[in-house]
Formats: structure tokens, sequence, C-alpha cells
């Protein structure tokens, strides 16, 4: 992980700290349903008991653990036998029956939902918020629409901001159905059979539940690595989806469109050589970011196909991968949300670029009617294409050049091609658009 | 398409053919609303007249499409070009309105979902039977778990079968999930917002409910592609799921191991120069053909930012990885059922191999009743693990070096550890967890 | 292979036609070499016989070759057996000691090497000389220079053909050191220590060079993966390459900019819908098909870990990436080259753009010279902002309110504040660097 | 960086201590050049005096530089503004007429230039040192050869380590090649044509030679970025390297072939719940290490397609994968010769495996003899096929069945059919294979 790429929360929430607190709680929560369901071992009472040594003896020491694993070369094998340290001769309670990864995989998915629960805080407590609010302010905001960088029809600046929100809502389903995918661990020791006398699937069920989990339908010695792949590719997702959010404001703030704005900080520096420059950096920084995610989910679908009952391979891929993709998403939610929320839109600059083309933009209607008016579409084509190349290398517009063509004015009423000329028709269905993506209560709106 | 990874069935559906009547569909329908809907340009009965027309006139001629597009480098408009051509003057009546991506991208959607239609029954009908089957036939074929490729502890052949059936049912239900992602058209014309005077979401919903599809929320001039990238992705993990298989039947296979063996032809021939060879070719070839899809998917991630209201770099993208994508996922589930179907199991060397282990996998019960007994974790592994290394290194099992060893002996009375011995017992909740697999049906079985 | 991509010559090099009389040379090789080396088995001139009794047989019946490989569901076994059936019994000295991955990976290193012959053919006798022309014809066409999409610092056109140049320069010498890498054989037999009685590093060595190919170091039953992924690796940044020529061309297009085009046919139609519209669909096509190659590379890298002395699982992944990815490559070169040759500039809004910035751009010279002149840097950097930022906004510009800021005035004489301003100056090193691309020779010129 | 999988050297060289000072040596050698070159604006012996304030001042001092980034939110500015802070207003004297990026872009190629030395030193110096110890020690170490997992023929164990020793050794030659292209700085100012009054090719040329490093040849703002892809996938390539030899030593330390073992520490514990089981875990771990670097590569190439000048969108990648990949790749080189080194090979292992297999692999040599003999080579492959499968499925031999076959006693001498089973000659070329990776001087060993 990349500080400079992270968010406070995240930084915690992957933390050496947090990860072994989760260990222990996934020890506790295993060791109370072992007293309640498998009898037999734990005398009654030891996980709480357990529970409150911990808690009196504050947090753990990582030096020490970190002492005992250089030793035993064993990261949960350091752990308990530090816990046993720590907490006293009953820690030997803890762990029963349980293999490694039951204790790491279910942290895992711990850690993996409380990190998707942040990512999903931010985009639907902010990005998307942002985004509503200017798709309605700007819903009104005409704009040249461009295909291939070239202007084409008129929409407005609320649709643009209103596609990306449909497209980051569908990234938010996809992450909380992986969060469902995901909030799966497992206490099956070490094959997955609960072979082990206090094990069984009764047990891990309970146990799982306190921790908001269900048990993996079968596991091997592990979680399935499909589970955290999708997860992975789900955030691939999102990051694309804020990287077409990027991609349209550097292109609406380069210096000939100049349409738009990322937020500058007053005393923010542009350039080291060139002081007036104001980039837009931020939203170029979410598209490299972008790349590192859509690399992390190519190696993360490289783990599902492990040998046999489980390898270890997945383990580093996942290191690296756990905590930087679910880093990096987090902080480019928020860095979105922060250009959408300051983004400064100049109205009169997209006028302006629209007047351009706005009466070039009719020639799709003006095709139409010809069409529709009987000229077969192959001529009609050329006759518009004609007039339109004409307009544009300067002189008469395309209006004019229409009004004046024989073929033209031979078919279509004055007040018919006039009408291919207005702007207020082409964008009707506009609230129609909102209205699917915000609901009907937007067509009430201004 | 490599023609040697593809069915015939995909091979169909990825035709010129195929696509130019899809098109001709799509156009149709829109054109059938427009009569409705629209009323004016459109005399009734248009879209009727034009579907007979097409249906007498014959299957599309390829050839004389070919040679327009040589002309005008245009596809669709080659495509109408034709089709005034060969269906007459009220052909012009096609298209009305639209743009290119109107028909492209609905017809591509219908095209998809044809594709995962094919891949879900075939998972459906075919592989995941096929699993279901071996995991009930072989539930209590024991077979020593292997982690690190080490062995392990016992399991049954048919959890590794029942686990594999849990990983691609999830597979399928992602693929279902974007299925109705990508079962999405678009009839907004050049920029989305129904700017020709004849479009309308209105419109646009009736035509796409005659093709089963639901308008896109917010439309550029495409329909986004994290629609088209969520699919790849979701066909990425079924190959990386069945990936998993092949790569259990590879290691299953080997020399060294034989517990199990693909199908082979009664005359296919192994090797050139080694004739007595019979090699898990079928599943090799799976696990190439997975990496294959894996590339594919990062691509798709690229294929999201399009630039403003798009451009058109993603279509090279997709001309290769939705044909090629689909029917690799669709040869690869057929594959994978021949394999499953037709897999010899050696239930014989299963059980040779799981004596050679079975001593050493009680260590882990034996290690967990001298820690319930009082010993602490650390003093107990080194006992356990000192045992186990002499029994590895020869002479005495495991079994009998624990019952000589005092400390053992003063801890854990001789039935108890015998117990730790016990197959059956290990194997006890086998039962439960297919249950969790396959509904509790199974439990009623033999 | 998506035809629409490919060029006549590697359709025909990638055919089946291609491939086995490919096979049918190294097989004739290895036996003329066996002949000569091994002694014994081969009674002398076989291999000449079968040359001319081959020569005589005309093409290859392909079919009969497929129906024999449906049998034997093994494509040498099937090969062979066709050639018996073809040439007569002395065909049965064919393949003498040979394993199928001696001809199979023979064949694939003698038909990559023309693949990256052809490329380079391209590259060196076409994009390359076309960028050369531009990059001298446009060496003192100015141009603003653009970062993060803004304006920046005067350039001239010329230098961002010669940047391309440099970079696709490169690319040529990557592709040919891959080349080398790759030109490598394997007649080594069944895991590569020459095991039959007939084969030996000297017969291998002398069969090869006769292929224009070296023996592989030590080759496992084949030739190591690693020389395919890099040679992969290498059409990856080709492309990645081209793709950046192409998203130049891209932005300079786009209708804000318009300082340059594509070449659009003069009976292309640019959009079916608006007809005016001249779309760098060539570029985006390319950027597109950087992806594909980009994956490409990817999926290859996982090829490179084979189990043992090799598995088979790269087959089917190459299958799709050796002729894919050449003839993509191929294919984006010669597209470029069309597009650099065919390329239209608009000086005069080059010109155009620079004048709107020239001014501002001088402010990193002012800068400097504040900072010379013994202003600390911060506060230099903070007149200059100012300045650039209220001539942004409008009124007098940057060189009039340097000229009367006294602080300004009091460090920098008024003829030193004007050479800031002046462009010959600032372009005064672009011969020079143009000589580093070109040679001295450049130098020369007008 | 996972300081897990992190040597203190790289963690040292990717310090912000030893980036800022490789800022300050960038710094001072331009400034050192543009006294003597450019003459003008500094006065002699600032530099010399710059870098002994700079000595005498001690450490940069981070917190505080941290402090100014947070408020100029700009990294080389805020580094600027601290040297005046500390260094005194001669301070001024540097980055006359540079942008950042020459300060960044030539640092980098520094800083990556030092950690590929890293890398390769420990490729030179230790692991290909550790293959060819083992390569040789084992060459006449008899293994039987596997291919899809089956056994073939024999090899020996020192060809595997002489195959991985050619594979790494083309690593190491790649990894040199890609360090000669990224060797690469650029002092060019803004956008790279020198256009403040002081920079000039001849200062560039000069000021980087003191570095060790030549100018790009055509700058945009930043050195080019495919130098940059092509060193990460240099890298992705080392990784599939060691890759491939993990992948060997996992498959030998199985279970059931037992033919090596990783060194496994006398502390160190290998399960938590089997104490027995030593894994292949350093092994383990190369193979998902690897797929980081593969990850990496394609993000790599993804950053070449800059806009214009440059757009910042790599640097976020570059921040991750400069400091990740090269840590990566070289605890990767040094993880695998600490397995290399300490790798127990079990020779009684592998000849028993050996035996099973010896008389089939005879096969192909028997096969030869028949068909060199006059019989068809389908005729031959049968008859070997059918008694290969015979002695596979137990009772006589494959020897014992083809002396006692009348069709192969007809044609086969008894002392030529039993040659075919001499494991001597058929491992008889070894020696001059490995001569050919190692030198004639190895063919002098016993």
């Amino acid at each position: 992980m990349v500080p400079r790429y992270a968010r406070k929360e995240m930084l915690a929430l992957w933390s050496d700290e947090r990860r072994l607190a989760t260990w222990l709680e996934v020890e506790l929560c295993a060791c109370a349903a072992m007293e309640r369901v498998a009898g037999g071992p734990i005398p009654p009472g030891t996980a709480e008991r357990l529970r409150q040594a911990a808690a009196a003896a504050g947090p753990l020491d990582l030096v020490r653990i970190r002492e005992i694993e250089a030793e035993t070369q064993h990261d949960i094998v350091a752990f308990l036998t530090y816990l046993e340290e720590r907490l006293g001769p009953e820690a030997r309670f803890l762990h029963l029956g349980l293999t490694s990864s039951d204790v790491l995989d279910t942290a895992l998915a711990l850690l993996l939902c409380q990190a998707i629960d942040l990512i999903l805080d931010g985009l639907r407590g902010r990005l998307l918020p942002a985004l509503r609010h200017q798709a309605l302010r700007h819903r009104r905001t005409p704009l040249i629409g461009r295909t291939h960088g070239m202007h084409a029809e008129p929409i407005t600046a609320g649709l643009v901001f209103a596609s990306s929100y449909a497209e980051l809502d569908r990234a938010a389903r996809r992450l909380q159905a992986s969060r469902t995918e995901i909030a799966v661990g497992k206490l099956a020791g070490a094959v997955g059979v609960y072979g082990s006398g206090v094990l069984s699937p009764q047990l891990e069920l309970e146990a799982l539940a306190q921790l908001g989990l269900v048990p993996e339908t079968v596991a091997t010695q592990v979680v399935a690595r499909d589970r955290h792949a999708a997860l992975f590719a789900a955030l691939a997702l999102l990051g694309a989806g804020i990287e077409r959010l990027a991609m349209t404001v550097r292109h609406w703030q380069r210096t000939e469109v100049g349409e738009a704005e990322e937020p500058f900080g007053a005393r923010q520096k542009g350039s080291s050589a060139m002081p007036h420059k104001k980039n837009p950096v931020l939203s170029e920084n979410l598209c490299g970011l972008a790349r590192l995610l859509r690399a992390g989910a190519g190696a993360a679908l490289e783990n599902i196909a492990l040998w046999h009952e489980r390898d270890i391979s997945h383990s580093s891929v996942e290191r690296v991968l756990a905590p930087d993709m679910t880093t990096l998403a987090d902080f480019m939610v928020h860095r979105a949300a922060t250009i959408v929320e300051g983004l400064t839109l100049h109205p009169e600059r997209m006028q302006q670029h629209l007047q351009q083309s706005l009466e070039l933009c009719a020639s799709e209607k003006v095709l139409l009617e010809l069409v529709a008016r009987g000229l077969p579409r192959g001529q009609a084509y050329e006759i518009v294409q004609r007039h339109a190349l004409g307009a544009l290398a300067g002189g008469a517009g395309l209006r004019a050049r229409l009004h004046t063509d024989p073929e033209v004015a031979s078919r279509i009423p004055p007040s018919v091609l006039d009408a291919c000329f207005d702007l207020q028709h082409h964008l009707r269905h506009v609230d129609a658009i909102l209205a699917r993506v915000f609901g009907p209560e937007v067509l009430e709106g201004p």
C-alpha cells in the first residue's frame, strides 16, 4: 500500500493490529461455540474468561509476536504461542481442532467485508449523491455530445453525470453481490471435513454466525478462491467505471475544450515550470489507479486453481492484493467524489461549442426527413453530406444551404426544415431519462 | 475463433449470417414499434411487409453485402443499402432515426444472451449433473487429502467433485447475473437522447421488449461497456473454476499418483514416440484455455472508459472477444463434462496412498487431545512432530510410537488414542457437507 | 484471427497449408541430416527422393489429413500416416527418433520468424520511413505542446513524429532481439536427450542450420516457453507504441483541436446518422487492437512454467496467440503507416492554438530570469503565477502585465524580457534533437 | 511493498530518504553542468558549494519536506522550497530551467538501474552459480523425465538445473538489455526542447554522463514509457522463469514423488495442525509472486500511450510498480537461490521411479528399430502400444513381451533389442548438452 493513495480508515483496517485482533476474535468465537456445541474438552466459561483476559491485557504486543514468528516461521503458531504467554494456560483451549486456514480465511473474510463496507459507504454516501446532485443541477445545461472526439449532437451535462451515476450504481451492486460471496468463513479443520473430534458443521455454523458469516459450502483446507477473484473483478469494474468519469473530466478540462475544471487548492502549485497551469491531475491519477486494479484482478484469477485441497501460492498474492486493491478502490471513490463535488462547469464554453456544431447536428434529422419523404437513403445521405462538408469549409451554414437546395426544398416544407434545428425539441426526453435513473420524483424539479 | 476449440452451435451463432440476420431482426422490430408508437413517417403494415419480403427473398447475400461494404467502408450503411436493393423502396423506412450503434449494440446483446444461454445449458444440462453424479457415486470413496501437494488427512473423492460442483454452480449464477446486465439494448439515436423526431423512450421500450431486452438506463451513443466487461469477467471466473477441476484431474492422473484417468479413445494415439502413454491432454488443454479467458477479461476492462459519448476503440476488441470468449467457455464446459463423465477412478490406488499416510494424519487429533488434556500447545506440537518425523523416517509407525511415549501415555487412555486413528469417525460429516450442496435428499442415499 | 484485421500475407502464413508444408520441410531436413550424420538406418538419397516425391505429388491433401486426424486424434501421427500413403514406403524413414514436439516446435519457430520478418518489413519499409518523412517535413511546423491535455510550451509537429519514430525503432530492435531468441529449434527426442539411437547434438545442429535455426540449449520435450513469451511481450510493446501514435492523432483530430485529420476515402461514409462527421476511426481501432496484444502477452507469460519436462497446456494458448498476435501487430503497422502517410496536418490551426498560449508559455523563462537575478524561487513563482492567471482571465496579456510590474521591471531589462517571448529562440535545438534520431545528415536540410 | 517479501537492500533503495537524496544528486549534477556549459546565470563554484552545504547539513529532514508538500501539493516544489530553507539563497540556482519531470524521471532511471543491479547481482552472484553447482553435481543422477505429469524417458537431475540455468541466464540478459534501455535521463525542460535559456542538448549530455545516463532521444515532458514497460516485462519474464523452477521443486517434493525437498529450518513448524508435514512453501510462494509480476507488466503496458507531450496517469502506477516489482523480483531471486542451495535430492527415490518406467521408456527405440527395419510406422506403433499397455496392466514386462513377439523377433536381433533398454546409451549426450550451457570445460569433470 502506498500511503499516498490510502485513507486512514483503510490503513487502520489493514494494520497488523487489526489483523491480529481479528484472528483473536475468530479464535474466541470458535472457542465459545465449542463450549456450547461440542461439549467435551472445553470447560464452561473459558471463552468468556479468555475474552476478559485479553481485554484486560490491552493491545496485542506485536513486537513480541514478531519475535516468536521469526523463530517458528509460522504466523498462526507464533500467535497462539503468544496468547499462551499472555492469557495464561487456558489459552490452550483456543484453536482446538482448527487449522491455520480456519482462522486466516475467516479473518480475511471479515476484513474484506469491512473493506467492502467502507467502499460502499463512500460510493453510496458520497460519490453517488454528488453525481446525482450534478446530474439534476445540470439537467438543462446543454452540451455538445461527442463521439470519436468529434462533435455529434447535443446532450446535457446532467446526462453525463447521470450516466456515470448509473454505471457506478451498477458497480456498487456488483460489489454488494461479491460481499455476499465473500462473507464466508470456515472452521472445518485441515481438509474441510471436520476431522478432529471437536469440530462439526453445527459448531461452525454457530461460530460463524456470531461473526456475520456463513460456512463455505464445500471447503478444502481453505475457502474457495473464486470468491476472492470475483470480489477483485468487481473492484476492477468499479475502478474502470471511475476511470470513465475521470476521462470525461480530463477531456472537458483540456485547454481547447475548457468546459469544466477540477477543484484546485488556493495554495496548490500547478507546475514547477509553468505557474499558470491548472492540470486535471486528480482525474489523471484516477486513470492510473484503475490500471492497477485491472492488473490485480488478473492475478487473482490465477489464484483459483490451487492444487488438490490447497497450495499456498495464493497467499502472497492476497497479502498484496487484499489491502492494495480495497485501499485503492476506496481512495478512488473519495477522490472521484472530491472531483465531482468541486467540479467547476463552464456552461458558457459549452454553449459556445454547441453553437459551432448545432446546425451540423441537424443533419441527421434532415436526412431522416428526406428519407421519410421518399428519397432513397443513399441519395439523401449524399445531399446532406455535401452541404455539411460545405458548411464546415466555411461560408453559408448548413441551414441556409439546405433551404436553397432545390431537391430539399421540393420535399421538405421550410417550417419542418427549421424544426430540425430546434434544440429544445432535441432534448425533450432528457427528463424521462433522468427519471429512469433517479426515479419519477425528479420530474417534479424545476 | 480456432474451430478446434469451438462447438458447431457457437460457430453458427457467431457466423456472419447470424449476425446480419440479427441486425435485420432489430431493424424490423424497431420499424414495427415506430409504426405503432411514433405514428407519422411509416405507413401502416410496412414492418410486416418488409418481414415477409425478407422471408421470401431467402438468405441474405453476404457476397453482395461485402461488395458494398468494400466501397462504403461502413458496415451498417452497406447493410442498409443492400436491403434497399433487396427489399425494395420500402426498406428506406428501416433505420429511421437510428444510429449504427442502436442496431449493433442491440444485436450484440441478443447474440451474447444466446451465447450465455448455450453456456448455461452446458453447465446445467451436462457438467453440473456429471459432477453431482460422481460426487454421490464416490461419496464414500476415501482418498488422502493433499495440501501443498503433500498428504494431509483423508477426505472422499465425492467431496472433490462436490467442491467443484459448488464452485461451478457459483460460476453459473454469476453468468446468469451478467446475462441480466447484458440483456440491454438501445434505440436512442446518435447520442442517446432520442434526438430525431421519431424515437422516444416509449418506442425503445416496446421494440426492445419484442427482443427480450430492456433499454440502457442512460445511453451514450452506445450501451455502457461495464456490462460487457462484467460478462467477460464472469467467463474468466468460469474458466478458472474449470481449470481447478482440470488441475485436479492432471494431478490424479500423474504416474506416481494414478488415482484417476481421463477418458481415452480406443483408437487415440498418446504420443508419437511413446505408444503406451495415456496423457491427461484434455485437462491440460482446459488449463491453457483458462489463460485465454483470463487475458480477455483484462482487455474488456480497458474498453470501459470510452471518450465522451463513445469512441470506437472497443469495437475491435469485442469483435475478437465476444465470439472467442463465449466459444472457448462453451467448449470448456463440454470438454470438462466429457472428462467428468468418462473419468476412470482407481479407488484401490486411493486406498493405497491413504494407508501410507493414515497414521500420520492422526497426528492432528493426538495433538488436540494432548492440548485438551493440559499440555501446552508448544510442547504437544513438539512431541507429535518428533514421532511423526520418526515414523516417516521408517521403522515403527506413529501409532506404535505414541503408545510407547510416557508423556502421551500418562495423558491419553489407549482407547482414546486408538480412536484418533479411526477413518470412519474422521469422515462422519461427509454426508452433511454433501447435503449443503445437493440438498437434504442426498442423505437418503446408500 | 479476424480477417478484418489481417493482411493476406499473414493469412497465408498461418494457413493450414503452410503449417503442414513447414512440418514437411522440417521432417525432410531432419531426414537428410540423419542420412549424412547418423549413418545407419536411412539409405542414401532417401531425403532427396522423398523431397522430389512430395514435389511431384503436389499440394498436401488437407481433407485426407483431417480425416486421419479425426481417427487418431493426434496431429503429427495423422500427418505421418498421410505421408506414408502419399509418398510411399520410404516415408517411414521420416520422423525417425523424433517426437512430435521436435517437428511442432521447430516449425513454429520457422513460422514465427517469418511472421516477425513480415512485421519488421512493415516497420522498416513503411511505417518508420513515413514517420521520418513527416518528421522532417514538419520539423519547423510549430505546435503548442500539451501536458495533462493543457497547453504547455511550443514544440514542432516534426518532433511528435520523431518521438514516435524513436519509440517504434526501439520496438523494432526489441522485435529483432526476440527473433534471435525464437529462432531456435529442437530435434532432440522425447525428453531432449537424443535418447533414440539416431539423434545427436551434431545431427540436430546440422539439420536446424539448414532451416536457419540453432538448437535449444537445454531442451525438455519442448523449446523453452520464455522465448515465446518474450516475443509476445515485444509485440505488446510494439502495439503500445503504435497506440501512443494513434492517441496523438485522435487528440489532434478532435473537433476543438482540429490540427490533423486521418486519411478519409472519397466514398467512405463517416456516420450512418451524421453525414458530415469524419471520425478518426483508424486510430481508434489501433487503440483497441493494442489492448488485445497486451492481453495476449499476459497469457503467454502463464505458459512458461510447464510441469516437469513439459505439459501441453501451452499449446491451445499458442494456437490462438501465435497467429493472432503476429497478425494483429502486422496489421497495426500497416494501418499506422496508412495514417501517417495520409495524415493531413492543419498548420494554421496549430498556429492559432499556439498564439493563444504563446505568451503564457514564456512564464517559465521569466520565472527563471527572476530567480537567476536573485529573487527567491517562491516569490518569483507567485509573481509569475499571479500575472499568468490574470492574463488567462482576460484583459492585458502576460507580456504587458510583466512589463508594468515594478518588481519585474526592477530586475529584468525590457529587451531580456522580450526575448523570453521569442519562439525561434525557444525552438533553437529542434534540429539537434532530430539529428539524434535520424543522424547528422538531417542538419543539412532546409 | 510488503516487507515480508523484501530484502533490506531494496527497502533502503526505495526509501523516501534515498529518493530525495537522488533528486538532490540530479539537481547538483545539472547545476554543475550548467555552470560549465551554459555559463551565464550561475556563479562559478555554486554547485560545489551547495554540495558541501548539503553534506554539512546532514540527512534531509523528511518531516519538514512533507509539511511543505502538504501545503503546496507538489512534491518537487516542496523539495526545492525546503532546499532554499536548508542550503540558503544559493539554492535558487538549483532547478534552473528544469521541469519537475527532468528531476523525477532522471532520478527514477538511477533508482531503477540500481534496483536492476541488485537483481542481477543476486542472479549472477547467487542463483545461477547455485544452479550450475547442482547441474554439475547431479549430471549423472538419473531421473525419469515426465511429460504431461506422466513418466516418459530418463534424463538426469543435472539437466533440470541446467535447463533452469539457461532460462534464467536468458532472463538476466533481457534484464541487462532493459537496463540499457532504462539508463536514460532527461534535462530538457517542460516539453523536451530545451526551451528555457539555460538548457541545451550538450548540457544535458554532460550532466547525465556524470550520473551514468544518456539523454532521451526525443523527450516529451518525460522519458518515453515504453522503456519502463520493457523493464517490467523483463521482470515478469524473470519471475515466470523462477516460477518454472519452483514448480519443479513442488512436483518433486509432493508425497508420491518425494524426489527432493526444500530446505526446512530446524525450528520451523510445518503446519499448525499436522506437525509432521514439510511443505514446499518457499516454492509455492514463488509461484504466487510470479503472478504479481505478470500482473504488473500488464499495467505498465497501459502507461505508454500518454496524451500528447505527457499526462500524469503513469505516475501512480509507477509509484506502486517500480518499488514493488523490483523488490519482489529481487526477493524471488534470493528465495530461489536459498531453495536451490539447500535442496535435498533423493536419488534413491529417483532410481525407484526410474525402474518402474525404464522398460516402457524403451518403447520409442523399439518402435524406431521396427520402422527402420521396414515395418510401416502405423503397424509398428500398434505392436509396441499393445505390449506397453500389457506390461502396464501387470505380468510380464515390456522387454520380455517383445522378445517373445514373433513379428518383433523376425526383424530385430535380440542384442539390438536389449540395447534399446540400456540407460547409459540413452544418456550418452548429457555432457554435450551441459557443455552448451557451461562451456566445454565441464567435459573435463568426473
